[in-house]
């Protein structure tokens, strides 16, 4: 059962608050192994990586190659079912098209004053994908991490995937062909995150790594953020449903359920002005929880962090929704475009009844890698720009350089920074 | 004197390498100590707050209210030296100019098929500013963050700065004028950092930190993100000047002086085909430095970091360039552009011999905040994207969904995903 908070009660503002710095996520304190592997990799390299993936794959790089071969993805395309290869070659193409938009500009220009200014867009040269392995290794998750940066021109992209006794899960194979990415080991853990950040003998080192992991994965890229970058560091999955009385609960059901599936910490929330409504849905999550094959997991995350919010009219419904920043939010109202025009904080919107999040997921075309926790209120999506970067440009001629040295060389004195100024001024007279 | 590297000497690859991973900081740890402070801020607030500033501030908070007031903004206004305002109102209307060109524009579109797709792009609503206190309190840093938040839209900037026995730099306070920035806290180290993040009494919480800042106020930062978002954890300052033989070597070593004199980790390097500018340019560096006033910082930085690179010809700048890949570049050459194009990696570059790196720290109108230590290669400098947000949107009718949805379903039971699966296909089939 989910808790029930209602706006009208005289301490929904004290429980809402509570529930908003409710912790879905125990956060084990892996820094130090994770430092010492990262150690080891750096010094001893491929020797390293097999010491650990005998260790904790059970992979022996003797008899397995630790670079997948062309022929194993080969195979795996042949051995994965053509209707999956062909959903996947459908949400590729639409991932593709989107994120195509979203390239940025550069923008070179002169200012009135003839001073010259610029910002230029280029791709990070390597880039490293961490894919999970195990039941968390999805291939749709490929495709989402993949093909943004292929479109943004990134050169090299490696995947790394750790593979229990050394098979890889063939659709995150199939999914790697289709998004062109042909780079791939069989590591993972905080020591394949060491080897993309450091290189070894076989793996050059790449200048940023994306992608999802466990806690191992997470330390080890925030410990190696710095020497390269990092995309965001993902928590546990969640979905705020704004619901009308005329909505099928049923639908509702199924979408709160397709975000607790995921993981006992993720969370599912509904905003209704209608009571009914809300009973209705709880009704049909309990009915429908009993045919989930991952019913123990959507139970425990429903129970623990699944939350029912009864507010007076749905225009309440915004501040609550900008407050909480979801990950996904779904409005399943009849006038939902005068509701979006308010909210802030979301890392997605699914506009309409018939916009389950779960499209968006494989197959919208948007990107499924979206701030979590509460992280929308200051970050984005996945997208193409964390596949670039700018560099900004200045060009000044003498004049250009006249006209400005006065403030330039004010400023730099008044900051004490006497070679700043001395920078500019030597310029205007070689004698001072 | 700075290391000499030709590129001619069979030994250059490998001294290169080294070079180019020679650590310029010495890593405090003083995470433990950070994670207590914040800690009682949290649970202290207010009280916390008065604790840290009169031990490490030697501020009574009974005595000088921690919020600045605006007399006090009005009286530091008058006490600043006219020519400074006004090189200051100077800076910050180039800097707006420059950074309304980079606000980004929604994309709201239907696709082939009738698929809405967007991303809308709103401001982040809460933003603090960290300004350094004593030597490294610059106002121009204050420009180069807040004006930006400001073009933004962002509407709450807070900004905290440490005032050692209670006074803040006027010039500091002039400019958080100019930018518009009129809440401001005499708070500085980890317990601002701490109070920014989650609040006190006296001061909302934002949703993101930006700003330079010491040993304490970085593991403050990087503790408190995921809270908050935080901007780039800057390193010591370089530059990097591409420079042919016909130039005024006195020029070249006032620039790469300006750098050395920030810090004593600050790296200043020069690259030429020449080895005669190059002899002529460390002459004149030991000569000029002799007249700063940070002459031991100076000579600190360039004994230590400072390196002339020989290479045979200019073209052979460009791989060593992008390796280094410099906060700052500056190509002192006859045809930049065309060494330019070649350029990947670079945090800005200034084109030509008329545009001193330092105008880009003032009056460029360019941002001045620009990723060091090789980051240039997965990053970019502070921009306007760093306070705005990118919700995406989807929409879809019955027959978008009808279209996409087998696709999906596939996708979700490949990945054992029912109840995923479900949210799609009980839109399709409400018996399903």
């Amino acid at each position: 059962m989910a808790i029930w908070l209602e706006q009208a009660s005289a301490d929904f503002e004290q429980k809402f608050a509570a529930f908003l710095t409710t912790k879905r996520e125990v956060s084990e304190d892996v820094n130090a192994t994770v430092r010492d592997i990262i150690n080891d990799v750096r010094h001893r390299g491929d020797a390293a990586l097999a010491h650990y993936s005998r260790k904790f794959d059970g992979i022996d790089f003797a008899a397995v190659p630790m670079r997948v071969t062309t022929d194993e993805i080969d195979a795996a395309i042949a051995a994965v079912d053509t209707s999956v290869i062909e959903a996947l070659e459908l949400a590729a193409r639409r991932i593709e098209k989107h994120h195509a938009r979203q390239m940025p500009k550069d923008d070179i220009y002169e200012d009135d004053i003839g001073v010259g200014l610029g910002s230029r867009w280029t791709a990070i040269e390597a880039v490293g994908l961490y894919v999970p392995g195990g039941t968390a290794s999805y291939p749709s998750s490929v495709l989402m991490n993949a093909v943004p940066a292929k479109v943004a021109g990134v050169e090299r992209i490696v995947m790394v995937v750790p593979a229990n006794g050394g098979a890889v899960n063939p659709a995150v194979l199939a999914a790697a062909r289709i998004a062109g990415v042909e780079e791939i080991y069989r590591i993972g853990g905080a020591q394949a995150v060491a080897a993309l950040a450091y290189g070894t003998e076989t793996i050059a080192p790449v200048a940023k790594i994306v992608g999802p992991g466990n806690a191992y994965v997470a330390a080890a890229k925030r410990q190696v953020f710095g020497t390269v970058g990092i995309d965001m560091i993902a928590g546990p999955s969640e979905v705020l449903v704004i619901a009308d009385r005329d909505n099928d609960p049923d639908w509702l059901a199924a979408d709160l359920l397709a975000q607790a599936e995921h993981d006992r910490g993720a969370q599912s929330i509904l905003i209704t002005d209608d009571a009914e409504l809300g009973k209705a849905v709880e009704a049909a999550v309990e009915r429908q929880l009993k045919r989930l094959s991952r019913s123990e997991t959507a139970a425990a995350s429903w129970a623990d962090f699944g939350a029912i919010i009864l507010v007076e009219k749905l225009t309440d419904a915004i501040p609550l929704a900008n407050r909480i920043a979801a990950e996904h939010l779904e409005l399943a109202i009849d006038d939902p475009d005068a509701l979006m025009a308010h909210i802030r904080n979301a890392g997605a919107i699914f506009v309409g009844r018939h916009t389950p999040e779960v499209i968006g997921d494989y197959v919208g075309g948007s990107n499924h890698v979206l701030p979590t926790a509460r992280s929308a209120r200051f970050s984005s999506g996945l997208s193409v720009l964390d596949f670039v970067k700018r560099t900004s440009i200045l060009r000044l001629g003498p004049e250009q350089l006249r006209q400005l040295a006065p403030a330039a060389i004010t400023l730099a004195r008044s900051e004490g920074l006497d070679a700043h100024a001395r920078s500019v001024s030597i310029r205007l007279n070689p004698e001072s």
